[in-house]
């Protein structure tokens, strides 16, 4: 059974560039077009050079080894020949292995935006297609606002697609700019556009999440006959986003109704690094991984409910809609008040433990979570502090060393020369081996203080602990009041890449978060011997 | 034109609360369901009945007022009567409008989950509906696993599904419980069932996000006849979440394609309280909004720098899909804000303070909020907090009391009876008429502590702040790592019923905890004098 190609155009670099909050430097865009390219897309778009000092210096060479390399930039102005336009000219001597050429599609645009007429903006796409081609590059057009200048004027919007395709063309992209178009009429609006005289293997598909449907429209298009789409590296880009290539990747490829009719560069075993993508897109963009996202997202395999729970463990098939091996993620039953014992001996044997149904520990440790979420633990947003109590009470954990005490003091009067300040200090007072050990520091706040002292001296420990670093805090507070009881938790990180969540639970946030902190330095100390999950229990 | 009405069904409370990291407690429930009612969502679903605690107390009442108010259970077990299920009987003791049975309908989980026979499982159907329409109620039906289900055996889902609405049920729903089911495969499973006899007018649908298109699916089973949708706040659920409720809403109403076929319970003007609907139920959650999310994220309308921008600004129609005005949103084009004026002078309006536009003082308000804000203050979210600093800004408010020091400490330490203990202690220096007062007090942690003591003694402002009370303490930690940026939300009451937020940010949670106490009782004193918002601006 042959499979028609779908080819995948990564537009992170460029169009993801407008996400607010997003700006890629140099660096950033060689390390992203080097994971894409490693990935497989079939094309990486990497800016627009000519337009600002980072997207000139990344098209100083080719980045990328397998992908098509592109360049994106606009069609020639009105008024001077293809080889005298100064933007052109800037893209054409750009290292790159494609051009994609952005041109207005709806004739409201052209007036507006170009102040030339229909008749010269088709001109301009006509001779800056064929200098593209002339350069020896693969000329691609993107037809801006395509859908919506279609539905103002489809004979013009036609013309354009009809004009770049036969300008030799390679790719005709279809842009859905404002993003606000269906998939009924993605579907409509590109079957007119194929029995107009544009084959659909020459179509592409630009699709934005406006209406939280951009992938729906890629897909709906490739339906329709289109043969390319573009996207970008976990949906980023302006407004609501691009089109996730990362969910069209694995659905491409594991749905049927896809999969068996087409194919693209990603094969099945390069599919089960799909979620390291995903993640490691987001450790470079510094930012925690949605635990939501489709496939890739910590909780996409997720089960909380106890009914589910156990049946899932029966057959994880008939409760998945695609095996999270295949996408390089994990199936996790949560451990939570609602779960059952079944439920339990799962969560345990991920972290290596094994212990049997009838041991009277394991009915323990159950009572001793459900007592502890009662009063406001979270265990299942805190794998650490779990696998630490685990350990505790199905094996042995040793005393590394005891906080006899801490104190912190936040003061907030006037400095010397009259300008008010606070200022926070924590003291705390460790003995390791017989030994007490007392620290001070001050910080930004009293939980910052307490974490800085705490870490200050752990005497002969001191050293394992220097890569230990906070990567995230978060509190809430479980009811109602300034005396309310305070959740914490906290990530924690370390050279090796490793996450981990501890918590802690008080009526006192300094409580809470001294909780979470010991919690997070004696994991650390346990990973480095290699002690976490290690317990089988005898 | 008569357009055909869908029918919203709102799931938060019930699919919603599968979320990880998601657990209501009964208040949060009433505030949910009251949200979701006052919205003019059509059914709330707001839990399972016996299945826990929580959600049997939730159904001891009627918690809606206009929304048809729906409870969730299972059909009863083969081997018993409806009327001797006890769980069939939890379901119909408990205070709903409608009942809402998720039946098995794909027959090998009839088998292996229910084990009993298929048609035994379609009797459990029969009798379960009958008594609930029995009961005076309107029943509705979940097909379970209906997609994966009719793929494996057609025949036996529809028969489900037949048997569910002969036997009475206003509503069959079509559940995709796991969430992989394309958008394709919907239109043509629902457009088989309405040919085996099941109208649409009785069909819904139940999406899961899995492959990122719930939202497209549920659109593509309301072209091929559903007329009622499931779905959640922020597509909260299970996994990837379930089909969100706010972009549909807007989507179905804004968008041609589907308006001018279609209408639901939310009018034009309604729809205009979206943004502030989905940002309600995010507080509620203590998290963040998504920016990104379609219609209400503050990035939705936003547009970085560039050639967009000034088009933007001379025709925005041309360039958003739909105006963000009629969501409750704005545009935002992060040159210059040419809306922010008019909202200001609107927001100050609402609070009886009226100022010209020409107004030097509300450039100078505009400039101090726009700062604050992007250093983290949330003045939405503070409408005391805001109304203080207009009226410092544009007119005069009494200095009654200024706070020259404070002290909070927080100790760890062993007591006297050999047992770790923390304490909490404030002490706050206070100035009224000239005179100093110094107020110490003990607490549950440290802004009980210091809350305590500086309502303890205000020299003669002590009786008027007797009533004042906190009511809600709300932490959020703006940025990751204990240095973050901390933004502190209190919500204070007194005996008049009234109700008002403060908000105070720093890296200091103390001190931001200080400056929204300091707010509340300012605006308690200026409020018995009945000086809020009095003050127009001469």
């Amino acid at each position: 059974m042959t499979r028609e190609r779908i080819y995948l155009f990564d537009t992170t670099l460029r169009d993801g560039q407008q996400t607010p909050g997003i700006d890629f430097s140099v660096e950033d865009k060689i390390a992203i077009a080097s994971l894409l390219d490693q990935f497989g897309m079939d094309y990486v778009e990497g800016g627009y050079p000519g337009a600002n000092p980072t997207d000139t210096e990344f098209f100083k060479c080719r980045r990328t080894d397998k992908a098509s390399f592109v360049a994106f930039g606009m069609t020639k102005r009105a008024g001077v020949s293809a080889s005298n336009d100064p933007g052109l000219s800037a893209l054409l001597s750009a290292k790159s292995d494609a051009i994609c050429l952005v041109a207005k599609s709806w004739d409201y645009h052209v007036e507006v935006a170009l102040g030339c007429t229909n008749e010269e903006n088709l001109d301009n796409i006509r001779a800056s297609v064929e200098a593209v081609v002339a350069s020896g590059r693969e000329a691609m057009v993107d037809c801006e606002h395509f859908f919506d200048g279609y539905k103002a004027n489809s004979a013009y919007a036609l013309a354009c697609a009809k004009t770049a395709f036969e300008a030799g063309a390679r790719w005709v992209v279809l842009c859905d700019t404002n993003g606000g178009t269906q998939p009924p009429e993605i579907r409509e609006i590109v079957s007119a556009v194929i029995a107009e005289g544009v084959p659909g293997a020459n179509l592409g598909i630009h699709a934005h999440n406006d209406t939280g449907q951009a992938v729906a429209n890629s897909l709906a298009a490739v339906e329709a006959g289109v043969r390319q789409i573009q996207g970008t590296l976990n949906g980023i880009g302006e407004r609501c986003g691009n089109a996730n290539l990362v969910t069209l990747i694995a659905t491409l490829a594991l749905k049927e109704t896809y999969s068996s009719r087409f194919e693209t560069g990603i094969d099945a075993e390069r599919l089960q690094e799909l979620t390291k993508l995903a993640h490691a897109f987001d450790e470079l963009l510094n930012r925690s991984p949605d635990p939501q996202a489709p496939y890739v997202g910590a909780s996409a395999f997720a089960t909380k409910a106890g009914i589910h729970a156990s049946a899932l463990l029966k057959d994880p098939r008939t409760y998945e809609h695609v095996a999270p091996e295949s996408v390089g993620n994990l199936r996790k039953v949560m451990v939570s008040d609602q779960g059952g014992k079944a439920n339990f001996i799962n969560a345990l044997k991920r972290r290596g433990i094994t212990v049997s149904k009838d041991d009277p520990r394991l009915d323990k440790l159950i009572s001793i979570v459900k007592e502890r979420e009662a009063t406001g633990y979270a265990y299942e947003g805190a794998d650490a502090s779990f696998a630490l109590l685990a350990s505790r009470i199905l094996g042995t954990v040793p005393d590394f060393f005891r906080v006899e005490s801490f104190r912190v003091m936040v003061e907030r009067r006037f400095d010397a020369n009259g300008k008010l300040k606070t200022v926070s200090e924590a003291v705390v007072r460790v003995i390791v081996d017989g030994e007490t050990m007392m620290s001070v520091a001050e910080g930004h706040g009293p939980v910052n203080a307490l974490d800085l002292a705490l870490r200050k001296d752990l005497g002969k420990y001191q050293s394992e602990i220097a890569d230990l670093e906070l990567a995230d805090y978060k509190v809430r507070i479980l009811n109602g009041g300034t005396e309310a009881v305070t959740r914490v938790l906290i990530e924690s990180t370390d050279r090796s890449g490793a996450r981990w969540w501890t918590v802690g639970v008080s009526d006192n946030i300094i409580d809470a978060s001294f909780q979470a902190l010991m919690d997070s330095i004696v994991y650390k100390l346990l990973k480095n011997r290699d002690q976490v999950g290690s317990i089988a229990a005898e």
